[in-house]
């Protein structure tokens, strides 16, 4: 069985914890963090410590903490003997100091409180190491059956192009959401198409589901539409939403 | 039980020719269309004319053409005892000419060969006569439990916000497809991030899930990400949609 140590107290470790308890292949041995309150919803179920100098030997140790702050934490662990791994889709391997390392993406959002089926999550694995990169794609495996090797350069355009389908999306959710309001209408109106969309893009290429005025080039509907909007900023990413999707298909037209 | 006349032999004509034949409350009585081919893979099942002089008498007649096209229709059915509905977010009810006349709008993305639970699809619905909006109301009841009076211009409104949260939605997908497909990896990678975007949102407002740089105006990682698109329109999108985002939250930081 793999042992485990992460460091971090947030979202992610949370899901880590408990996702990693409810395996057979890996256990988690001790989770460190910088603050006792953070910790404590942790320390009934395993040992905690708020100091890098009482870290335990792991196999492998998973620093999930906010970007800015891996580089230090994984200083701490320079003198460990098990592979060194930060979450972060935005950060080369190399900004970890130990000889030993490499990266354990899951490139999912992740929610407090909100369960995830971590079966499907894909997990990106890199490490500096032969034999640390087989060590980290066994530990995925005991999480997912999703596991991919993604190299620095093609993690921060993975985490790139999660923008786009994440953080982005949700904001053109919230204009829906800001225009309903507006309407008086419940947002619980586009709920089915949100997910429908998205349902749709599992089994078809988004380039082929892709419909509407601007795929059209239906130029009455698309001035009607501005015509409505009275955001400046909705009418600027409606202009060039429209102009970004005709771009793609003006040559079928 | 409720007659129906369905005019139209698209994509949203089958799919509610199909859920009507499932339910008992209704029953499509005739499909009307200008092209044999298109009706013939209805004539197997319900009587078929491309006549507009041989439309059969029913409770309602449903017009399910191109928004250009249901005016000249509708036309046809002037002289008719039942409702006469269209079913487009875009076009007013009274582009209509019949006097007992109203819209049903299901509000949803019908893709053609892919099986939607109708049940769960709101059906926007509005008429003339009050009695009327009562007879729809019953046919909308047969199909789903989700059914809404909604006016035209909250309807056109409401079609709006769906341009946003399907069509622009789905071309941010593309987008991320593009992006991995230039680094050699499988789409299949976000798609367990695209869908649980959208089932966050089921049970969370969008303005309280969002996150991502652009939310916490973490200038670093934007002009990292803007440094890894050479895509002019990628660019300009990722600046907007940034900007956007940051203008909602800008009084939380």
């Amino acid at each position: 069985m793999l042992s485990v140590v992460i460091l971090g107290t947030g979202n992610l470790a949370m899901h880590l914890f408990r996702v990693f308890s409810a395996t057979t292949g890996a256990q988690v041995v001790q989770v460190v963090g910088r603050n006792p309150e953070s910790l404590r919803s942790f320390s009934e179920q395993v040992a905690t410590t708020t100091e890098t100098t009482s870290i335990k030997d792991a196999d492998v140790y998973i620093i999930a903490v906010k970007d800015d702050a891996i580089a230090g934490i994984s200083h701490q662990l320079n003198k460990k003997n098990g592979v060194v791994v930060h979450t972060s889709g935005a950060v080369g391997m190399d900004a970890l100091t130990p000889e030993n390392r490499g990266v354990f993406y899951p490139l999912q959002t992740f929610t407090k409180g909100k369960h995830i089926d971590f079966g499907k999550v894909p997990i990106c694995i890199e490490a500096k190491e032969e034999q640390s990169l087989t060590l980290l794609r066994s530990l995925a495996l005991t999480l997912s059956q999703n596991v991919h090797e993604v190299n620095s350069d093609q993690r921060k355009k993975l985490h790139l192009a999660a923008v786009f389908v994440n953080n982005f999306t949700n904001h053109l959710y919230g204009i829906g959401e800001e225009i309903c309001e507006k309407e008086g209408l419940p947002f619980d109106l586009l709920k089915p198409l949100i997910l429908e969309t998205a349902e749709k893009i599992q089994s078809m290429s988004p380039k082929e589901a892709q419909t509407g005025p601007a795929r059209r080039n239906d130029q009455k509907s698309i001035q009607d539409h501005l015509k409505l909007l009275n955001n400046d900023k909705h009418i600027a990413l409606y202009n060039l939403m429209s102009e970004a999707i005709k771009q793609v298909y003006e040559k079928e037209l």
